[in-house]
């Protein structure tokens, strides 16, 4: 299992064109062919932030010009599983035919079971989609709170915990004969029952329960550094090589991860270790041509 | 095979809600249980017209609100396949439930093989996307015509045919374990080799292709009447229940049936019948409890 962010395609900083786009994935995806080539059946789970942002955007400024209905979140969430998958699938089958590598690439719309009783619906927290003044915040649906740098206000949604994934048996199934398959695009599209909810499922997370699932050799979490740090940005700073799930932990409890960041990597690989998983690799995408790169964190 | 339109979830007339969407394909799922309950392995296909034209105006109002890029047709339609393939497994599952029967259902990301020498692209006729002024259009990428209703400037763009599906095996091998499967959403994404192209693909004719690869026994095109008429609307009308290859052939030669609307079903008919397909039924979704209705196309 390989789960990488939103950005790997759609970088801050850039306007985010079409061949951008494309060549920022055709470059994600020429990284991933190194798994590939060394055996690996792979499943990819990615990221949707940049995306699902400005689809919430294109939603605002659709009802405000042409009078469009500006839709819940876990539409616009399912719209980013569409042109994302599709933009993977551009770029691995380019980079597979240029490693003759003879591989299927599928990608799947994957719903997640939440909980109606998680405790981030009580108390959402995770900010999304445009800024509105206070008067427009107080007309629309949903809890929205005022921005700390003041750009205005802006929902917050809850970030639950996933439970269970839909079609991972099709994910395994499909996978274990050798395709390569998309799933959980931005941390999958969150249902209770039947019925999608505006919310934010981390990505990282989904992936490790996705691994977990299907029983995973390994979990790779791609970001933009080579290793993970302790005591980062300081004198004493180290890059982690290896940690055992109780060194995790403790770095964890002393704070040395970045909420938002390296964090929530550290507890899904954890979390895959925990539930049977032989050992869960956190690197950026250049360093998967080595074997021997990146933070491992082993039982 | 099973194909309807994109206004089987997003109806003209309708705001397009959230709720409306949900009830509509609610309805649409319900009718097409009845092919399940008879013992169908059904597979999906389905348009996006509607869609596809919103998403479309979201992306230039995002342009010109919050200087977000507008993004290609094949990368729009993307976007459609997740949304709607996410409305139809919630629609799916909720009135499976219901009738307690249990499938899964799946859906793939699917992009469609067309010919870089298909004539369409030599002379673009299907108007898609937002209305431009004149001087707006000019300065856009693509080809622009003039509305004949002089709404404005819009673009065309070519409606190739359908050469191959991608993962059109995965499709059949899922729906023959069982699954109902969801794919060639509006027609399926346009590429030439591994890159997209902006052009619509006839959703009944890539439907068709998709019934003919997979060797499906019967190709149900739903539509808005129960019936294929000739003579339509006028003293001589007459509803057709079985009519055979050859005399759909005529009829179609005769002018019979209207272009954008029966006549490429009736096209889309006669092809997977000629390719090897039992017999392909046009009728409206709710219909399908009635074994007896729609018009047949047969060898």
């Amino acid at each position: 299992m390989v789960a990488f962010g939103g950005n790997a395609l759609l970088r801050s900083g850039e306007k985010g064109t079409y061949e951008q786009q494309l060549a920022n994935v055709e470059n994600t995806c020429s990284q991933l062919v190194n798994l590939v080539a060394r055996g690996y059946d792979i499943v990819i789970g990615h990221g949707n932030g940049p995306q699902v942002g400005n689809v919430m955007l294109q939603h605002e400024a659709g009802k405000k010009l042409f009078g469009l209905e500006a839709m819940p979140m876990d539409f616009c969430g399912a719209e980013t599983q569409g042109s994302i998958a599709y933009m993977i699938e551009t770029g691995m089958e380019k980079v597979l035919a240029k490693a003759g590598i003879h591989r299927k690439v599928v990608s799947l719309v994957t719903r997640v079971e939440v909980s109606p009783d998680d405790p981030g619906f009580a108390n959402p927290t995770k900010p999304v989609g445009p800024y509105y003044t206070r008067e427009e915040a107080e007309r629309l649906p949903g809890e929205y709170r005022e921005d700390p740098r003041g750009r205005g206000w802006r929902k917050v949604v809850a970030s639950p915990k996933p439970l269970r994934i839909n079609n991972i048996d099709i994910v395994e199934q499909l996978a274990r004969q050798g395709c390569i398959v998309v799933t959980v695009g931005g941390g999958g599209i969150p249902v209770v029952g039947s019925r999608g909810v505006e919310a934010v499922i981390d990505k990282d997370l989904a992936s490790a329960l996705a691994a977990i699932t299907m029983k995973a050799d390994e979990f790779y979490i791609l970001t933009d550094v080579p290793k993970v740090y302790v005591n980062f940005r300081q004198p004493s700073e180290k890059a982690l090589d290896t940690v055992t799930v109780a060194e995790a932990k403790r770095y964890l409890a002393e704070g040395q991860f970045a909420e938002g960041s390296m964090a929530p990597k550290v507890r899904a690989g954890i979390l895959f270790v925990e539930n049977g998983g032989a050992q869960c690799v956190i690197t950026e995408a250049g360093q998967l041509d080595n074997p021997a790169s990146g933070t491992r964190i082993i039982p």
